[in-house]
């Protein structure tokens, strides 16, 4: 039997679950597995890069990554049940993590696995994706980009698109812009906040996107941040952080919201969130959604079911998603997301009939619709890992809603608020311990080196290690 | 007889040279043309884009115009034989032009010839270009982004890749900058100099473009500027500019350089130039160069031979490049590749046998090498559009290589210098009238509206009007 090619387009955390996986269940010979990678490293958005626009080889720019970020979400809630943080880094470490302390957990699993890179093409893109229904075979063509070549097409069985959805902004325009005097910028080019200290700081956008810049300007010197949104924003800010209704125009520096007020401001940063975009995939294989949390036309959250959804025109239930939808739970989502995509790959997993499969999504969707608050989506999210999990045989439980409820009830809790909340502590649902504090407050702690934070002596309270 | 069809790619100065010629040119039904254009407008690069990074479509911005750019050279360098500034504007304007101005003189001479746009499809960005040799037809495949919608190829007899060469940064590393604590960025993306008021600029590069950056942020109030180049700089720079040798590393704020020396800076602009960048272009149809005053394997520069550039596996001779040299002499350069395109297509000029297109291209190469200073170039250029002139009919002569001179004896001499150099007047080859001087000189004039530079009562001197 010839055997099977799969596809894996990126290698960033979506597409290296599926290597994980891929390597762990797959047979010697039974699968050919090629991923492709425009960058020349894994890890994708994790990565910092000082560029912004086009990469040295002239593709946009991956990743929106700054310098100083830490999750925003405590690493509790972002544990693989077989890799924990504490078997990672040989200790307990505090609960909210630097950027580059969460990538160094991600390439250590990964490692765990051993040579995961023995399939990755980096630094090629792939340009164009289509479904040959006579063969029943994907034609992907890709550009070596140290080479400059685009390479003729090559046949796949599988292609699995995981390019990640957090790298095209969603840039639209408000009246006056092109005369404004300072910098206009989305948060995908947000890189060092120490650009902005002395500055007035308008951030468009009422998630967490602007939440973040806001608090990152605030720590790093900036004069004031005004946060302007459609949605409410009723956190206990610092006093040099306010909130507006949406902005209307710009005139000069002066931008006019909503409620009739207006500031000046020296700089604007929006933060108003990425577009799915694919622009390498034939139209008839192509997403079309925004960043919902179950996007439609996609049975199981990952098996494309055509633009109808019906399972027509759907590269033959084998071109599969990973990692498409708005998420609160993250690592642990795209694992599942990953085990069931390869145990499908490998056969053990089978699709019902296709009018089952149709219904399965809408269905999914309709739920997904009824989600009112932030409360409700980890149950929501859990759900649908349980609705993977119990098929695929996904042998933990990856369940921690109570641990997203006490950070929402912390972050918007009356008395503690969101700059408080990186100063939290939480207990692994997997080794049982409660994360020690860290040496100083998020709001003094200027060291989000690697170094500079692991390497301290915290107290390991009720270590099993 | 079947009409010939000819596809444009792109609608700046390079596409609609082409469209104005072709309008004039070919007769009804001969030819059917389509221009795709991925913005909502024609100009191209000369027009202002606010944004940075991707566009409300997510595709990559096109321009990297500034707010406050003016241009560089004189008006009298890139005016049109048949289409004088002097009819345009209804009177005689200053040599030294605003972004703005200039873009709408050229916007009006294409309205001079009517209604060129009926042939644009904007935001219409293509996808992808190969071409068949069976059916000796181009494939195009084109996505409509305003429908988010990628549709079925099309087929051309004619490619004419008009896509620029100002878009896709050159964008090298230096090490250290993944922890420079401030903005760094490609010119590319270089908006408003007001938000480096105050700052410490490093420019990198040794041409035009951080000559002009540097000058910017001292005009709009940046603290000093250090440009950090290859190439000399000896100019007579104002007090806060100055020069150094390349970038080595960057620790934190200082920035060392290859002389040992080392500054302190609080932003980086690269002015590195930009890449030839044919994504959408099979590989055996793209131009692989660098910005240089004649790129290789393309007959009369136009004509694409093939990446060997032997003529084999070259679209049938009906490739067509407009515009991918380094420039001085511009939209009459354009003017005269679009006039020499268009004669060829309608069938008024031939080619010869392969092999002396083949010889040709080379001894064209050959002659580009051997320029060593940038005054030699308006006169290698000159001869470079005579050559094309003289074969396909071109009935003006638009050699201008004395302003060129005059402009490099002041620029470069000794007395006069980089900053003054804009503020000198100029006489038009084509009306015999020298323009009148600026209201205020460029360092002190901070209107560049079309309006503030138009409406003023500029002295007529000898006015033919």
């Amino acid at each position: 039997m010839e055997s099977k090619r799969v596809c894996v387009i990126g290698a960033g955390p979506s597409g290296m679950a599926v290597l994980f996986h891929l390597n762990r269940q797959i047979k010697r010979n039974e699968m050919e597995v090629v991923c492709f990678e425009k960058t020349s490293h894994s890890g994708g958005m994790w990565n910092y890069d000082w560029r912004t626009g086009t990469d040295v080889n002239g593709e946009p720019v991956h990743g929106g990554m700054y310098r100083h970020l830490w999750l925003n979400l405590p690493k509790e809630c972002a544990e693989l049940p077989d890799y924990t943080y504490e078997h990672h880094f040989g200790k307990n470490i505090p609960s909210f993590l630097p950027r580059e302390v969460f990538l160094d957990y991600l390439k250590g699993r990964w490692r765990s696995e051993g040579d995961l890179e023995k399939w990755i093409r980096f630094n090629t893109v792939v340009r164009h994706v289509r479904y040959d229904n006579a063969s029943e075979t994907f034609h992907v063509q890709v550009e070596d980009l140290a080479k400059r070549k685009l390479l003729p097409s090559e046949a796949f069985d599988y292609v699995l698109v995981a390019s990640g959805h957090f790298s095209t902004p969603n840039f639209p325009d408000f009246p006056g812009l092109n005369q404004f005097p300072g910098r206009v910028s989305h948060s995908h080019d947000f890189r060092d906040a120490s650009e902005y200290a002395g500055k007035r700081v308008l951030a468009i956008g009422g998630s967490v996107s602007a939440e973040d810049v806001a608090i990152q300007c605030v720590k790093f010197g900036a004069k004031s941040v005004i946060c302007s949104s459609r949605s409410e924003m009723n956190y206990d800010w610092p006093s040099s952080i306010s909130v507006r209704p949406i902005l209307q125009k710009v005139e000069g520096k002066k931008c006019f919201f909503e409620d009739g007020s207006w500031s000046e401001v020296d700089a604007i940063v929006f933060c108003t969130g990425y577009l799915h975009h694919f622009p390498y995939l034939d139209d008839n294989l192509r997403l079309k959604t925004s960043n919902v949390l179950y996007p439609p036309n996609l049975y199981k959250g990952i098996v494309w079911m055509g633009s109808n959804g019906d399972g027509s025109q759907n590269g033959g239930n084998r071109l599969l998603y990973i990692g498409m939808n708005n998420l609160l739970y993250t690592i642990t989502f795209l694992e599942i997301e990953g085990y069931w995509a390869v145990k499908y790959i490998i056969g053990e997993v089978k699709l019902p009939r296709k009018q089952e499969m149709v219904d399965e999504w809408k269905l999914w969707v309709e739920r997904s619709k009824k989600i009112r608050s932030v409360r409700e989506v980890p149950p929501f999210q859990s759900s649908y890992m349980r609705y993977l999990s119990d098929e695929c045989g996904y042998p933990y439980d990856v369940n921690v809603d109570d641990l997203f409820d006490e950070i929402a009830s912390h972050k918007y809790g009356p008395n503690q608020g969101i700059i408080t909340c990186r100063d939290m502590s939480f207990t692994s649902k997997f080794t049982g311990n409660k994360s020690p504090s860290k040496k100083l407050p998020f709001m003094e702690e200027f060291d989000d080196s690697l170094e500079g934070f692991v390497n301290v002596n915290y107290e390991q309270r009720g270590s099993k290690l």
